[in-house]
């Protein structure tokens, strides 16, 4: 028995990083184990911004699951599918649509930030799709009546719209829907290594998918306290970024790190190496499994064939509902 | 050899009368020996305005299959359909709407006309899948690769939308689709048996289904010149309800009438009865074929899945040709 369903996507835009993988694919590996999961690579999602350079789409997906496998999800505990290959989202998005007044969303406050956030940057994304992006996250999350989904803070509003969205569906037709509740994850806040958010629009993210070298090189490159010109000044671990990374990935020596720092007993290079040499050891399986499927694309292409598979087959059954409740 | 590929639909709102069978389906039938037509029952259009009560959905359904094949619609020689068996509609309309400005949508002259007229009527349509009611009509076209749409002047503005994101499209991605041309139907504009525009809404329609009795009974009551009274009066046939009927049914024999009229050598009972004969008579086929069909709800239901399975299998290759283009 499990404690639910649930529902999660990720747009595949391009290669994932640490802080990624900490904001939502870490907790998702722990909640396979308690809830039935769908979790998706929304590539029609994506198109809402990169509809007019689609041409990564097949790589981005690609790495997505390379991403996901890696981290530990399983293909056989949860459904894992690419979004576009289950026709039964775009079909319960367009039920949606004919019952959904303009105004819900055009108020969901996300809405014009975004238009405004991705407006400054040159790119004109006032289109119906985008628009639309909360309902065909709806359609998403109740085709596979999830009743759980793990978001962010920033998500909620989207939620608050599905509920609504679901309950003047069971209003006007039939109960066929649950209410998905929204699963606040806490997750842990990690840094870029110059110590503003990580983003690769910064150039301070770490890969997800960095190998064990290209790990140390960046941990090497981490700020540590300004202040610190030479080994024997004593360190203020609290505006250093190294040590922010330690309290998340060298939990058992934080303590010992700070004392260290503290009484500049230890320099911030080694302080950074044993830093990277503990992360590199975190990672040890992710690397591990990376490189398997790495070596092996067929076998990512069939672990997403047969997850599509089993999202259209629930997905087809909750059409059946729909499609009788509202007399199609 | 065809001049090319049509496609066309009607939402099935309610049972259709005289007037809808002449501004339409008439050209349909005969639009049907030149071209390769797709026909479809917008069922997903429908929508749009009865999303609140969809219960007569299926019987309207029936309904308008009736119409179309007493009216003389061959169901091999075109592609008769419901819109919503094929879920490629959907699908094709959330990618379309992924590039399409959400000003383009809004500055579609029928649509606010649409939303405030209906909402005069008490009914808010003012949803998402209202606003997209032309991208949905777009999808519906080009994904046969329509060349031309046989529509009335309130429609061009529809079309000019389409060959625009058609543009967009084929510019963004690959040319995969042609633009679909207007054709202008000459249609005969039928009065309602009050003078009035023939529509439900005025109860002075003529059903297309009526039987040949209540075609004569609802012909008895066609409105004529109201200054004659007694037969002996002559009759102005410019003001006479009658007269334009027998001016669309009754071509060969108009001129005759008009003089008889003027010289009151016929009376208004006469000349009523004398169309409603021509009329019974123009109609005997599509009456004959009614009682048929009526009389084999099982046969209709197979001519629409037959339908439905060839739509589908176009539908898939114009699919497959988008999803490649769009490198999804």
């Amino acid at each position: 028995m499990t404690k639910g369903r649930i529902f999660s996507g990720m747009q595949p835009s391009g290669r994932f990083h640490l802080g990624n993988y900490l904001g939502a694919l870490e907790n998702w590996v722990k909640l396979q184990n308690e809830y039935e999961c769908f979790f998706s690579i929304v590539d029609l999602h994506a198109l809402t911004s990169a509809f007019e350079n689609t041409s990564k789409i097949p790589e981005n997906i690609h790495n997505m699951a390379l991403d996901w496998l890696s981290a530990g999800l399983d293909p056989e505990k949860n459904v894992i599918f690419v979004q576009s290959k289950v026709k039964e989202h775009a079909e319960l998005h367009l039920l949606l649509s004919m019952m959904t007044p303009l105004s819900w969303l055009e108020r969901v406050p996300t809405y014009k930030d975004k238009l405004q956030q991705l407006g400054e940057q040159g790119k004109d994304i006032n289109t119906y799709g985008f628009l639309g992006y909360p309902e065909l996250m709806t359609a998403d999350i109740i085709l596979y009546k999830a009743e759980y989904v793990p978001v962010g803070e920033d998500q909620i509003p989207h939620l608050e719209l599905s509920r609504e969205i679901v309950r003047r569906f069971n209003n006007l037709y039939q109960p066929v829907f649950p209410e998905p509740q929204a699963q606040l994850s806490k997750s842990s806040l990690l840094p870029g290594i110059d110590g503003r958010k990580m983003s690769k629009s910064y150039g301070n993210e770490i890969p997800f998918a960095a190998s064990p070298e290209e790990l140390r090189e960046r941990v090497r490159l981490i700020v540590t306290d300004p202040n610190r010109i030479k080994k024997t000044d004593v360190g203020n671990p609290d505006v250093c970024v190294a040590y922010k990374f330690h309290k998340i990935f060298n939990k058992e020596n934080v303590n010992e790190i700070c004392k260290c720092c503290k009484q500049a007993e230890i320099g911030c290079v080694e302080c950074k190496k044993r830093l990277a040499e503990k992360m590199v050891d975190v990672m040890t399986d992710m690397h591990t499994r990376r490189a398997e499927y790495e070596a092996n694309p067929a076998r990512v292409k069939e672990i997403l064939a047969y997850g599509a598979e089993r999202a259209r087959k629930v997905a087809a059954k909750t059409m059946e509902e729909v499609r009788e409740a509202m007399h199609l």
